[in-house]
């Protein structure tokens, strides 16, 4: 029906001396958070990545692409590294540009194979300070078996730049009968997560900020192709698989809870929070569940996996705090909601942007 | 065997009052000539990148890499867009980040599927200029017949950055019996060009310098996929296709030249360089040869086929000022040398940097 027009007209309210509150989610210029991995990141892409170039499978904001070419189903992923500084206790750069590509192809299932590396680098750079970079790129592919194949090289003004830029993409092979992707949540799902949480967003703030939290934190930063493929071997079953970047835990359940239209529910004090990034938190006001990590695994799987998942996941090196942290619940769709150490509740809500900037 | 002391001790130099000139290529901190394609970059890559993280592929120094994935043969490849003005007369960073990595994956034979897409944005850059971006990407995409399939997004603080630089990466499927790469250049091949040269980068000039040459000069700036098509739909037995863009046509050449060990003979004469770029270069103090191309390939091609060739590009509507403008010869192996419109001969040399910084 069509708007009639008021036939008393209601009086005129008195602007004058209001000014109207910016909304948050209407940004005529881009601040840091929209690149937090937050709801403003979401927006950007929900209102005008996705208009503009967006198809099913951009859509699906998986933190890779399933495609197939010549008969073979791939994973295809991208990623940039703006990480200050370069280099953190436990990584570097070239860490974070290596196994955060080669992650979020094991996120789909797939073997990592291939990786592309270009590099943005800053006029007046020290060519030494490149070379690091470079030499950390080389270790961690050998150390995560993927084979660096092509790249690019741009320079920039002094000014426009910060040192070093990384890009990377990669490619793996997806196996036969594997579908993981967050639209497969399902209630009844068990939730896991791999080991300890918080440690590359503590690394970093505690390095940039010169803060000191007793003892060192170290990134978790790592590849995580082999403990997928560990998982794979108890059930290639798997419905989702999520690495906890940007946004932390908090970020990715509810990216997860939003994209299947189902609820998460987290049992707080199953989430492994080292005594470390507590302290951190408690010291910071910061939030636990939305520090970065570099190096951990979310799965939902079915319920009657879960066991035999997390005692292969505890054997394997990198899973060794693995824990089932909640489940995939039917109710509250699109939300995460935990349970807190003192039986309360709580609503995870998704994060606006980055707690801190530039942490990858 | 060893150095053995000499006997009798020469005479110190005296070099006090005397500074070492600093070999150009022995640079402690990064140049704008390192990003421009010529043989500075050659010189990171050999020197820095290769050492640490290359291996064969990586080596082979092509437009893309070709690998095999579950059994399917695949062309990928990688790159970051700088350029400055993001708009310029015929096209935009968006046109040239979509058709760059196309026209890298073409230049194997491959036909381009899926690309990547990933910003790097500077805080406080409108979002308003961000979404114009996005819908030059988006439209670049449907033209090139390619689906863009992930992405990522970062920001960086005011003073790192310049609004918006892209990176874009792609995979296409190589045909069966294709191997087009530049070690494939073989003595008596043609040497092909696909139509006028230099028009990239004289518009790019024109633009930021606030020149004018008479005529308003546009952007080559073009996906070359549908060209290729047509070129290998005469003979799949293409030696090597090569978009000459950061460092021009005379960079192409020299790069191909190298990575097959065979000499190139150019006729200066033959060269497609159309009068707004020839005026240009003469009032700037140019060589056309070294001026960026986004639309334009390079063929070499058995001679055979050459003038089978010509026709068909001729009757594409991006080739239609095609022209063979040289060969390959087995004198001076990784050489070029042009014969002057005057009957005299000169070496093309391998360009140090850029004429121009952030061309693309």
């Amino acid at each position: 029906m069509a708007d009639s027009p008021a036939t008393t007209a209601a009086p005129a309210p008195d602007l004058s001396g209001w000014s109207c509150p910016l909304p948050l989610t209407d940004h005529p210029r881009v601040v840091m958070g929209h690149g937090g991995g937050g709801a403003l990141s979401a927006e950007l892409v929900g209102e005008i990545f996705l208009p503009a170039y967006g198809g099913e499978r951009l859509a699906g904001l998986a933190d890779s692409a399933a495609v197939t070419l010549g008969g073979a189903r791939l994973a295809f992923s991208t990623d940039a590294f703006v990480v200050r500084p370069l280099f953190f206790p436990g990584g570097s750069i070239g860490d974070l540009a290596v196994n955060g590509t080669v992650n979020d192809l094991a996120m789909s299932g797939a073997r990592p194979a291939y990786l592309s590396c270009g590099m943005i680098l800053e006029e007046g750079v020290e060519t030494a300070l490149v070379g690091r970079v470079a030499e950390a790129i080389g270790a961690a592919a050998r150390a995560a078996g993927v084979e660096i194949v092509t790249g690019d090289t741009k320079v920039v003004e002094s000014g426009h730049g910060d040192g070093v830029y990384l890009h990377t993409s990669g490619i793996g092979l997806i196996p036969a009968g594997v579908d993981i992707r967050p639209g497969r949540a399902r209630p009844g799902d068990a939730v896991l997560v791999s080991g300890e949480i918080g440690l590359h967003g503590v690394a970093i703030m505690s390095m940039r900020e010169g803060l000191e939290f007793g003892v060192e934190v170290r990134s978790d930063c790592a590849p995580l192709g082999s403990l997928v493929e560990t998982m794979l071997a108890v059930t290639p079953d798997l419905h989702v698989l999520r690495d906890p970047t940007r946004g932390g835990v908090g970020a990715a359940l509810n990216e997860i809870a939003s994209a299947a239209g189902v609820g998460v529910r987290l049992q707080e004090r199953a989430v492994p929070v080292p005594p470390q990034v507590d302290n951190a938190c408690a010291i910071l006001g910061l939030d636990p569940l939305y520090v970065a990590n570099e190096g951990k695994l979310l799965a939902f799987v079915p319920p009657e996996h879960a066991d035999a998942l997390l005692a292969a996941m505890r054997a394997h090196p990198l899973g060794t705090a693995a824990a089932i942290i909640g489940e995939c619940v039917p109710d509250h769709p699109g939300m995460v909601v935990a349970r807190t150490a003192f039986g309360g509740t709580r609503v995870v809500d998704m994060p606006l942007g980055e707690q801190l900037p530039r942490i990858c």
